[in-house]
């Protein structure tokens, strides 16, 4: 991390930044070693808290806005100012690991604190941002933070409950925010200069590849498809096998054909059925009917759907070799997100800088910057995942990992905010 | 229906065997249809009630063993005269048919009522069984009456009990039964005759062919293995498919290759993927662990072990090209069972003298016989079910069929021992 520019000296506080991230690992933590911090719980507005406490503590600004999300500003910031936006997200999935998210979101304060500690000279606002309920594990309504703050309230349900149909009114008010009144939390595409995002891969790329740092060229779109096929229950023992109209059997072949789908990247980056479900599930039973989902991601529009037209004309296909039928419905659709390129450039020069291996790389998960990139310049920075694994209790990175992708923030944000 | 030997006059009374069958599915008959009479359920109880009062009206015996069987013999039979038994089981499934079972006991009352009425003389005594609890619907020990009768209550459970825990004991008394005194229930295999057992055939093969009477040459012996299937979750927008190591791929292949490896018949006669489940089982993961059940069923007992060791090989095949790992367990292993030629004659030339189009079949569900085989010479009549169906409120079959089933056992048993 040798650097001539004039940057040599602009550095976070590596400690402070680790610290931050332990200090917010014990909200919401469990006995397992997991945090589990749903979007609107009790434990994510003490999140909010603890990163806003620690931002007065500093001289900053917070506040929350209608839609629940925090936001960390200089005292006293313009708010008509241009602004570039920084963060990501401080809930996780039930069970979950204690970076996704919660790094990105330390890390620009980290950036803003250092800044800010700094003097730095600013043309363009920087607001901290920790977007409310990206994971969706409580409330189902993933991103809600980042659809608010991007004008897109009218997009989310009216009256949004929790799994357990619990309104998502009253839970929005204890995190500080207001259902009736989202709009104010849009901000004015004029007025942001752009979002960056820091994130751990979670994937195994760069591990496996010794990379120091992910550059986001694009967010995969997502087609989800609920696949129902119908056959006819029967006794496993007395009916023929010329006589089954078997629909575990035509799932195994669409399973097959999802799984072999991508080769090796042609037809789309990744392809899985996840859920299965088998009535009535007896071993002395032929199937009559399953249900299952095949999740299609690419960052490509045109092979998406071009995928998903495969797999439709497939369950055509097992119908006539099967004697099954079928249902399909779209579950989920959104579009490929493209970084935008003058921010990707500028994270590539600070990496540079740092003395860092870049690697170009695509986003097969969601993130805020996908909402955001719908009404601003938006780009990613990844770190390595040990193992890969996200979403679980071992979700992991090495600190100099850390301490490096809070520095490529920072540098980035210096590149393109400091006179 | 002509016939020109010496049992022209020999009839069942149809009306009364289809009277007694409509009666008896009122017992645990539920609004949708179906009949739901667990074996020692109360309902359970109230058919062995049922057919006992119809004996009894008519003059014979009736009494409950130690193991809940229900048996009906003439007025004062000798107890150690040789004895052909004639049955079925009086319990089904959850949400049954009302054939299954019931129709096999109450067609063979409808035999020793037709020969007590006409006063044929006998050299052999003919008693009619109600096997308790065959299904295995509420206490998960299937068989349990004909173990008990064929003096295998060692190879039972000490203390069973129901699904919810109940214990066996308490529910055995109330069903006249004590689960103390088994062996007393236990019938020496020199004083057995041997065991008809009159049934609807559960598949579609008579329906499809037109055929009047199934005669039965095996009932098929079953394994079936439980699978687990285990490799890595992780993220399914994140981890490349070369990173993966899925086991419900593995699971489809696996469906896949059991679904052909009875190949006509050549393998194994019948082979099923009936239960599987997925973990986590989540469109957005990469599933970690898949556990299903592989059922094979064949007469041929080195077949069926060939075809089982072919799963097992294919395990290992599956552990190589997906990079995943397995267990597998013996569930459940029951042994072929043959029936015997001289009462597969006597069926022959019965349904023959009746003039009915007689196919040779092999059982392909489990039924009371396999186990009465094991101790006498056995022997089953199928007649064809609507739709190949049962275990379902839909199973039916044509009144002329149950009558000319009932029929061929009454003319058989005649065959087999009046003077």
């Amino acid at each position: 991390m040798t650097s001539t520019t004039g940057t040599d000296l602009l550095s976070v506080d590596a400690s402070r930044l680790l610290d931050h991230l332990r200090q917010l690992a014990e909200i919401g933590g469990d006995p397992a070693g997991g945090i589990t911090r749903p979007g609107f719980s009790r434990a994510a507005s003490l999140a909010n808290d603890f990163v806003a406490g620690m931002a007065r503590s500093r001289g900053l600004d917070a506040r929350i806005d209608a839609g629940g999300n925090l936001l960390i500003a200089r005292d006293g910031a313009a708010p008509a100012r241009p602004t570039l936006l920084l963060g990501s997200h401080l809930d996780t999935v039930v069970n979950g690991g204690w970076l996704d998210g919660a790094y990105g979101v330390l890390a620009a304060l980290e950036s803003l604190l250092t800044l800010t500690e700094q003097e730095t000279d600013l043309h363009t606002e920087v607001v901290v941002v920790a977007f409310a309920n990206e994971e969706g594990a409580l409330f189902p309504q993933p991103f809600w933070g980042s659809m608010v703050l991007a004008g897109m309230s009218d997009d989310l349900p009216a009256a949004p409950t929790d799994y357990n149909g619990n309104p998502l009114s009253a839970a929005l008010r204890r995190a500080g925010g207001d259902l009736t009144n989202l709009p104010s939390a849009a901000w004015p595409p004029a007025i942001l200069a752009g979002y960056l995002e820091l994130h751990i891969e979670q994937g195994p790329v760069l591990a496996d590849e010794g990379a120091d740092v992910g550059l986001v060229d694009a967010i995969v779109g997502r087609t989800v498809l609920s696949v129902e096929l119908l056959g006819v229950a029967a006794h496993a023992g007395t009916t023929p096998m010329r006589s089954r109209h078997d629909p575990l059997v035509a799932a195994a072949d669409l399973t097959t054909f999802v799984h072999q789908l991508p080769d090796g990247g042609r037809n789309c980056q990744v392809a899985t059925v996840g859920r299965l479900e088998v009535e009535p599930n007896s071993a002395n039973t032929v199937p009559g009917q399953v249900r299952l989902t095949v999740d299609l991601r690419d960052v490509d529009p045109v092979r998406l759907n071009a995928a998903s037209e495969a797999v439709r004309a497939h369950l055509h296909t097992l119908d006539r070799r099967y004697g099954t039928s079928h249902r399909c419905t779209l579950a989920v659709c959104s579009r490929p997100a493209v970084m935008a390129p003058h921010l990707r450039r500028a994270i590539a020069a600070a990496a540079s800088d740092l003395g860092l291996r870049v690697r170009d790389m695509n986003s097969g998960a969601g993130h805020d910057a996908q909402i955001m990139a719908t009404v601003t310049p938006s780009a990613m920075i990844f770190i390595p995942s040990i193992g890969g694994v996200s979403h679980v209790p071992d979700e992991n990175s090495h600190d100099r990992d850390l301490v490096a992708g809070a520095q490529v923030l920072l540098h980035t944000v210096h590149r393109l905010v400091a006179r």
